[in-house]
C-alpha cells in the first residue's frame, strides 16, 4: 500500500504520521520533544514516536516506503544532517539525523525544513491548493516562512522564508535572535512572553502566568494566549494587537516584494487563532499593500497541526519502493480526501 | 543584421539605444520626457529618440527586428499598454503604447516594465551574469526592484518587486506613495528632496540647493547630493546616511526572505555613487542578515544608464526576422563585450 511516515521535529514536540500513496493520514501519534540530552535522545525519540504512529495506522515499520522529517536548524538534504537547531538540546555541530533514524526504524529517511515543508502541504494538499505562488507564515513561537513560486518550492540558497527576520521597525525591539526590530522580534510568541515577563516585572497586571499555571504550562503557551484574550487581559490585548499589527507590515512587505497570489497563515499561534486572526492580518497589510486593489488571498492552515507531518510525509516519493527520493518539483500530489477533513 | 532597438521610458529622460544580435550597442540617444501634454505626445517623443539612436547606429529604422520598452506604471506586456504611470503627464487609463510606437516606427514593438527589464539587463549582461539568483536595486528619485529567480525574472501576479514599499520602519516617515515606514520613504531622491525642503523652511542650512542651481537643475538630481556629499554638507550627509541606513534594512529583509545569491545595486544615485556606496549598503545590511556567515554578493549595476534601455532591447528576441516575442525566459543572451565595456 506504499504507506510512508512524516515527522515533524518541533521545540516542545514531536508529531509523526502514517500516510498512504493518496497522503491520506492512517495513523499518527506525538509525544514531547526530549529538553535535556542530544542530538542522539532527540533521534531516539522520534523513532520511538513514529513506531506508535506505525501501530496506530495498523502497518509494519519495515513496509514504509520511507519516512520524511521536517526539521528546525541547518538541513543539509543531500547529507542527512542537521546543525545549529538552537531550540533542541546540545544541537549545535552537524548530526547526521538521517543516517541515525534510517539505521534505527529500518527505512530510508529523507529531511527537509520544518517550515517549508509545511508550506509544501498546504500548497499540495491544504488551503494553498488553488494556488501557484503562496508565503507560508508560521506564527508561533517564532516566526517562519515558506515560499511556493510558480508551483515550486523556493528556498534560495537553503535559507529563504525568514520572514520573522524581516526588519520591520528599525532600530525597534530587540529579537530572540539577537538583532532588533525584526518581525520575530514583535510577534513571536517566545518574545511575547520575554515581554509579558518584563512588564510583570515592572508591575503590570496581567492573568496570562494565572491561566500558564492553571494549564499546568511552564510557557505562555497558544491555548494560554486564546484563555487570556477571551478573559480580556489587557496586556495580553496589547501585546496581541502589536503582533498583529507588526505581521500586517511583514507580510504586506514580502507581499509587495513577490506578489504572492496567497498567504496561508499557521503555526500554533495561527492555526488556534484561526480565521478571525487571518482576518486581522489581512486587514493589518492593507495600509502597506503597494497594490492595494487586489490583496491575496489569506488564509488559516487547513491541514492544522498535523501539516508539518504531512509535509515531512511528501519528501518521499510515493510508489516505487525503491527508497526516500526528493519529489519531483513540478509534481502536484493527488488530491487528499482524507488529509483535508481532518484539518 | 537583425538589430534591435530599446527604449527606457524615465520619468525625466528618454534613453535609446540600438544592438544588434550580440547585444552590442551601435548607436544611443536620449532626450527628456515631455512633461506636458499627454501618453500620445511622450509616444511622439520616444519615436523621434529612437530614430536618432537608429541615426547614429548608421542602420534603417524599417532593418530593426523589433523594439522593446521599458516602462514605468502598470504594463500589460500582451496588450501592449501602460496605465497608472505616474511620473509621465497624464497617463492614468491604459494607452495602447506597443501598438502606437508600432505604427509610427513600423516595427514590432514589446512593452515590459522598466525596472524589470533593468535587471534583466544586469542578470544577461552585466554585474549579475555570474548569479542565478538576484535582486536589482534601481536607487533613484524612488527605489524600484527586480528580480531574478533560479535564471527566470519573476514578476509575481505583475506587480514583484516592490523593495521601495517593503515596510522598514512602522509608523514611519511618510512615503511619496501615501503610505508610512516605507524603504522609498527614507531613501527615494524625490522623498530626501521633500525633507531637504522642509529642513530649509526650518531653518536648517545646507548647500544643496545652491548647487542644484549652480548646475541648472530644478530639482535635487543625483549629480547635486554627489557634489554636496564632495563639499561635507552636513543636511546631505545626514539624509545619505538615513538612506543607506534604510537600504540596508529593506535590502537585508528581501535577502532574508529570499536568500537570493546578489545584489545589483542601479538607478540614478546607484550609479552615480558606485562601489563605495554599495559596500556602505553592504555594511548597512550586515546587523539584520539572518544568516550572517555568507552574505550576499553586493555589486554596482554594471551597465550603468544604459542597462534599462539595453534590457528593453532584450524583450525583443534577436534573429528570427519575425517580429517582437517575449525572449525565452530561461535561455541566456549571449556574452555582450560592447555593452559591458561601455558600462
Amino acid at each position: 500500500m506504499n504507506a510512508r511516515g512524516g515527522i515533524d521535529l518541533g521545540g516542545t514536540k514531536i508529531q509523526a504520521v502514517i500516510v498512504n500513496s493518496r497522503n491520506r493520514v492512517l495513523g499518527e501519534a506525538r509525544g514531547p520533544t526530549p529538553t535535556t540530552g542530544g542530538p542522539a535522545d532527540v533521534a531516539a525519540a522520534m523513532a520511538t514516536i513514529l513506531e506508535e504512529a506505525v501501530a496506530a495506522a495498523g502497518v509494519e515499520v519495515d513496509s514504509l516506503v520511507g519516512v520524511g522529517v521536517g526539521s528546525p536548524g541547518e538541513v543539509d538534504a543531500a547529507a542527512g544532517t542537521v546543525a545549529q537547531a538552537r531550540n533542541l538540546p546540545d544541537w549545535e555541530k552537524a548530526f547526521p539525523l538521517g543516517p541515525r533514524l534510517s539505521k534505527s526504524l529500518g527505512a530510508p529517511v529523507a529531511i527537509g525544513n520544518d517550515v517549508q515543508v509545511a508550506t509544501d502541504a498546504e500548497f499540495e494538499l491544504g488551503a494553498g491548493e488553488p494556488y501557484r505562488s503562496l508565503l507560508g507564515v508560521f506564527w508561533g513561537t517564532g516566526v517562519g516562512g515558506g515560499l511556493i513560486l510558480d508551483g515550486k518550492p523556493w528556498t534560495g540558497r537553503g535559507a529563504a522564508g525568514e520572514i520573522g527576520h524581516m526588519v520591520v521597525k528599525r532600530g525597534g525591539a530587540h529579537c530572540p535572535c539577537g538583532r532588533y526590530g525584526c518581525l520575530e522580534a514583535y510577534a513571536g510568541r517566545g518574545a511575547m512572553e520575554a515581554r509579558a515577563r518584563r512588564a510583570v516585572k515592572d508591575g503590570e497586571k496581567t492573568k496570562l502566568f494565572k491561566i500558564m499555571e492553571s494549564k499546568g504550562k511552564t510557557r505562555l503557551a497558544s491555548g494560554v494566549w486564546a484563555k487570556a484574550l477571551r478573559d480580556g487581559d489587557e496586556l495580553a490585548e496589547q501585546l496581541i494587537d502589536r503582533a498583529v499589527e507588526a505581521l500586517g507590515a511583514g507580510v504586506a512587505s514580502a507581499v509587495n516584494l513577490l506578489d504572492v497570489e496567497a498567504v496561508v497563515i499557521g503555526g500554533g499561534l495561527g492555526v488556534r487563532f484561526g480565521a478571525p486572526f487571518a482576518e486581522r492580518i489581512k486587514y493589518a497589510m492593507a495600509p502597506h499593500l503597494f497594490v492595494s486593489d487586489r490583496p491575496p488571498k489569506v488564509h488559516v492552515a487547513s491541514l492544522g497541526d498535523l501539516g508539518g507531518a504531512i509535509g515531512a510525509a511528501l519528501l518521499v516519493s510515493s510508489g516505487n519502493g525503491r527508497g526516500a527520493k526528493p519529489r519531483p518539483r513540478n509534481a502536484r500530489a493527488r488530491k487528499p480526501s482524507a488529509a483535508r477533513a481532518r484539518a
